[in-house]
């Protein structure tokens, strides 16, 4: 069978498609950059409408990234999407606390989900970026934890997935003035989440 | 704020609004747990049109899980996103080897993918039970060695997602006379593939 084996290859094809396909649009070359990663992940054109990036955001989210940081994930999934290799070259490193047997314990205690219990191990060790791909009630809990002075969040992405609450939890932390990316309305999810961080990554370092 | 705070709840919930949202269909009981959990996933009904479920694919993907097997992942990511509880219930495991660094090497110095390379040693360790979320070329080469007859493939999932190769995989492997779940064009990916699975291990055991 006749099929392309190189992986970058693969990629840059699939852009080029995407670029074509995508039609007019204002984006700059950054903001692109993380909306053709977004289509490239989902197969699905319908990012160009829904994902919101604030102004600054990226130019925020690359300081942070230059000066070696934690990034926080709300799912396990999300982490594994997250390039290794940028993330060394950066000098930071990703975790998510969602199985962190502690956190599961104090979830369990209290009758919150495991994603609440671990947005608050997260803010408690100074966590400055974080990620959401899957957890509206996490995204809840740290606008929450903001507004109380307790986070040291400087930059967001907000891309819970679902019907229940997804939505509601990106109109939610966007009423905060901070950096931020979001994918509005039900859809996003860890691969788009992943995706964002990757793009911004790519922005700075080679793979 | 008020907001769901229970994972069972919001799960519940939002299961009834897919079936609310999704419309007339010919699903039935079983397959429909399928297609609920991978647009509970994705947040995008056009999944009701394009996964395909072969005839007896439930049946004998079940019966696989149930003797207790190894599930071969394209990617960390699927692999990350099947129920490691639920896998464990059932006496099965989940590996993937695109990190694993002899198939890197190989991939390297044969130019092919690192997909590929992962997919043959899969294949050399006898794996029954496929899942593919990413990457086209891992579908393809499963084929090949299928033709070949060095494969002991049962069943498949083909859900590779992208631009550049993902529908033509999934139309190739539909070829073969094999019980098998795919994602038809160019949508799929790995939340997805994990979708599915956890989807099959929940109709014989509790989370």
């Amino acid at each position: 069978m006749d099929y392309i084996k190189i992986p970058m290859d693969i990629e840059k094809k699939s852009f080029e498609i995407i670029g074509e396909e995508m039609g007019p649009h204002d984006f700059n070359e950054r903001q692109l950059q993380i909306i053709k990663r977004v289509i490239h992940t989902t197969a699905d054109f319908d990012y160009k409408n829904i994902v919101y990036i604030r102004e600054k955001a990226i130019d925020e989210a690359l300081s942070i990234l230059k000066k070696g940081t934690t990034i926080y994930t709300d799912t396990n999934m999300a982490l594994s999407g997250i390039n290794k290799r940028a993330l060394k070259k950066l000098n930071c490193n990703a975790v998510c606390y969602v199985s962190n047997e502690e956190v599961a314990k104090i979830a369990m205690e209290r009758g919150i989900t495991r994603s609440m219990a671990a947005i608050e191990k997260a803010v408690e060790d100074g966590v400055e970026f974080f990620v959401f791909g899957n957890a509206p009630t996490a995204l809840f809990r740290l606008k929450e934890l903001i507004l109380e002075g307790k986070s040291k969040a400087k930059f967001i992405i907000g891309a819970p997935i679902g019907f229940v609450g997804a939505a509601e939890s990106k109109e939610e932390i966007e009423k905060l003035d901070l950096p931020m990316i979001t994918v509005r309305g039900r859809k996003g999810g860890s691969s788009v989440a992943a995706a964002i961080v990757n793009a911004l990554m790519y922005m700075i370092v080679e793979r």
